[in-house]
């Protein structure tokens, strides 16, 4: 599929004659902020709005300056196709998400967008041409603040989900997916999935704290945490605090913190660290009252592993745990599968490049996994994927205060750039 | 104070041929619980309301027709008055609160009113005369469902807080206490706290489970539990379940869960059983969202003891757990006070009278103490106070399904009788 490998040291190889414009890549994500810019310094374009319409349309605009020819298909997802010597081969793309959470940072797929959007600009500037085509991808929905399933565009098109189930999701005031397609003009007519690339690079803030805590610039993405999610209800009997003795107590509570404690041990044993999870993160309790001993606690479980027989093991340790507390007679314990995600190796050769071009600039860098989901995660699904992370201050994301260096941003784009130079061969010119 | 002591066995006393009728003090609860009666079979008479106003009305007339001279303090606290020989002694006193919660029982607080009014009514029909007067009270807002702080009426009598604390409280529309006494005609002249008893004996139902548990009749109660109320505030920091990995983790409710179960630990301690209570009722994460790691846990803290030494030794146990949490170093811990009540022990003499009623007849009994507020624990602590607890099916109280059997009524109503005898002296014919 490639004609030209590129070879480290990069700095050596033809292509680091394209060196990408760190100040123009700040300048297209300062500019992209403005569009729903939020008074701490955030942005809110929910997924479909006219705001994400608005920043569709000079995405799209800046697409087309770039060279690219934009399509959009039957569910919005966007691709801006750079022509190669070869357009019969499929093209190498990258892309993100240029929805945003309602009090969203400036960083959170967007990055990808613009890190792919400069690239491109980059390819034009330095006249490159490439054997494969590239392609540029602005997927719908990743957030799925609005509409529900999240990472709507690329799970559609990687068939996790069919079509309909896009386009008949509504949000709270009962508007459906098609009709804001319809109203902001991004109703496309080219079939999903239809665009089957040859490989799948996206470029991210990390959105957790590790390279921060590592003083490490790029994160060389190995792949996804596998997830399971459950809601477990351990009902006692609620009684007044005063007149209950201790030894008459059925006390949900007492035991409902055992079980949560035993979440976050598992993650943290031996046979399950450092990769393993595990996070309890809602819990409601009734009736919550002070004087009352609790009859009744509902709480969520998130177990994650990147290896799928751990997580196995990390689940039938928490069942275990759950059935030898109902075992003791006090409480019942009810366990409910809500949602689960395998673990997705990104694609070895990849990965190997993203290594290949962090090293070959001196970038340090180092392996790291996405916990969080990516639109390239359901893309690993179906297509050679890989993923470049680049710090975000204090891990924090879904923020209005997140935040990320110019340098370690374009150290990023820089990367993705060669990678997508590698798989897609430079026509020597 | 008394001229005539009774002596066990009962039957055998003067105050044998006093014996109350059962049926007419269940048709009393039963005639009560339709004011206000709720589909379920409860009743809903908060305090001071249309409701509230009509219970007083007819209890008042039951007084009337029993022979109590009724008049009314400035919270609206109802005394019937049964004149004695000499009414230069202070009263022997019984009572409680017919004011109920919004799902309220038959029997909560209206059993204590209609046990002194059928001893009353006994008496009357008997024609036996008490050397002291005798008094039935009817404490104002016992409940606090509309009007804090709860334990009004006998809390101002016992000069616990001032007067206007009570008047001036309002409820969620803003009528106040004195606006509501107005409202329904138990605004009184009489000077709160002038009425000061020889002694006060309240008939219960439990609220709890142990007499039930027991299969005793009579809970001779010993005195009240001590009470330590605190808000305890555990904060990390919130982060994504996915991309945080385990030892960056600042998990406030895996530490908060460790310290709500040391606060039921405490209370199962050797050195606090059976009569400490350890209970968290209420709990709050924050953001409570399922894949976020909860930055912030608040939980409530509800310690209870009859002995002050003991209390305070739980207390300082609960603040070293605290401590030791917090010096782990991975999150801050704050507890503030919220509230306390003072253990308070019954008087010995009525104690021992309650218990040697019970023998007399050949009920079943056994010493408890009382978990729960009553008007009965304020006035322990300005005057001799005992309470009779008669069990509650399934220790359910505060709920329309509060149930309790007519044969313990009985006897509880019987040993209130035998006892207000014994202190008030009766004359012989």
């Amino acid at each position: 599929m490639t004609t030209t490998t590129l070879t480290a040291p990069v700095a050596t190889s033809p292509v680091a004659t394209c060196p990408v414009n760190g100040d123009r890549l700040w300048g297209a994500l300062m500019d992209l902020a403005q569009i729903g810019a939020t008074p701490k310094g955030g942005s809110c374009r929910l997924a479909l709005t006219a705001e994400d319409g608005a920043g569709r349309d000079l995405v799209c605009g800046w697409m087309r300056d770039a060279g690219l020819a934009v399509q959009v298909d039957e569910v919005g997802n966007i691709f801006g196709i750079r022509p190669g010597q070869d357009n019969s081969l499929p093209p190498v793309m990258t892309g993100s998400h240029i929805d945003t959470q309602p009090t969203g940072g400036k960083f959170d797929g967007c990055y990808g967008v613009m890190a792919g959007l400069e690239v491109m600009r980059t390819l034009q500037q330095h006249k490159v041409q490439t054997q494969a085509p590239l392609a540029l991808a602005i997927w719908t929905n990743e957030e799925g603040s609005r509409f529900v399933p999240v990472m709507m565009g690329s799970g559609v098109h990687c068939d996790i989900f069919g079509k309909d189930v896009a386009l008949q999701a509504r949000d709270h005031a009962g508007i459906s997916v098609a009709e804001s397609l319809q109203a902001i003009g991004y109703a496309g007519t080219l079939p999903v999935g239809q665009l089957k690339p040859a490989s799948y690079i996206e470029a991210h803030i990390e959105q957790g704290p590790i390279l921060e805590a590592k003083d490490t610039v790029i994160g060389v993405v190995t792949g996804s945490l596998g997830l399971r999610w459950y809601d477990v209800t351990v009902t006692g009997m609620e009684a007044h605090a005063g007149p209950t003795p201790m030894e008459l107590r059925q006390d949900a509570l007492y035991a409902a913190a055992s079980l949560m404690r035993t979440v976050v041990d598992i993650a943290n044993a031996d046979a399950f660290s450092p990769d393993g999870r595990g996070t309890v993160g809602e819990v409601h309790v009734h009736p919550n009252s002070r004087n009352v001993i609790p009859g009744q606690v509902r709480f969520t479980v998130d177990l994650r592993h990147p290896k799928m027989d751990q997580l196995n093991a990390m689940e039938a340790a928490f069942r275990s745990a759950a059935a030898a507390l109902q075992a003791e007679g006090r409480v019942q314990v009810q366990v409910v599968d809500v949602q689960e995600f395998p673990a997705t190796p990104f694609a070895d050769e990849l990965v190997s490049a993203v290594a290949a071009s962090a090293a070959a600039h001196g970038y340090s860098h180092m392996p790291i996994l996405t916990g969080a989901g990516h639109d390239a995660v359901y893309m690993a699904r179906r297509f050679p994927t890989a993923m470049i992370f680049v710090p975000c201050k204090d891990g924090i994301s879904h923020n209005e205060i997140e935040d990320a260096q110019p340098a370690h941003l374009a150290a990023g784009c820089q990367v993705l750039c060669d990678v997508m130079l590698a798989q897609a061969g430079v026509v020597a010119a």
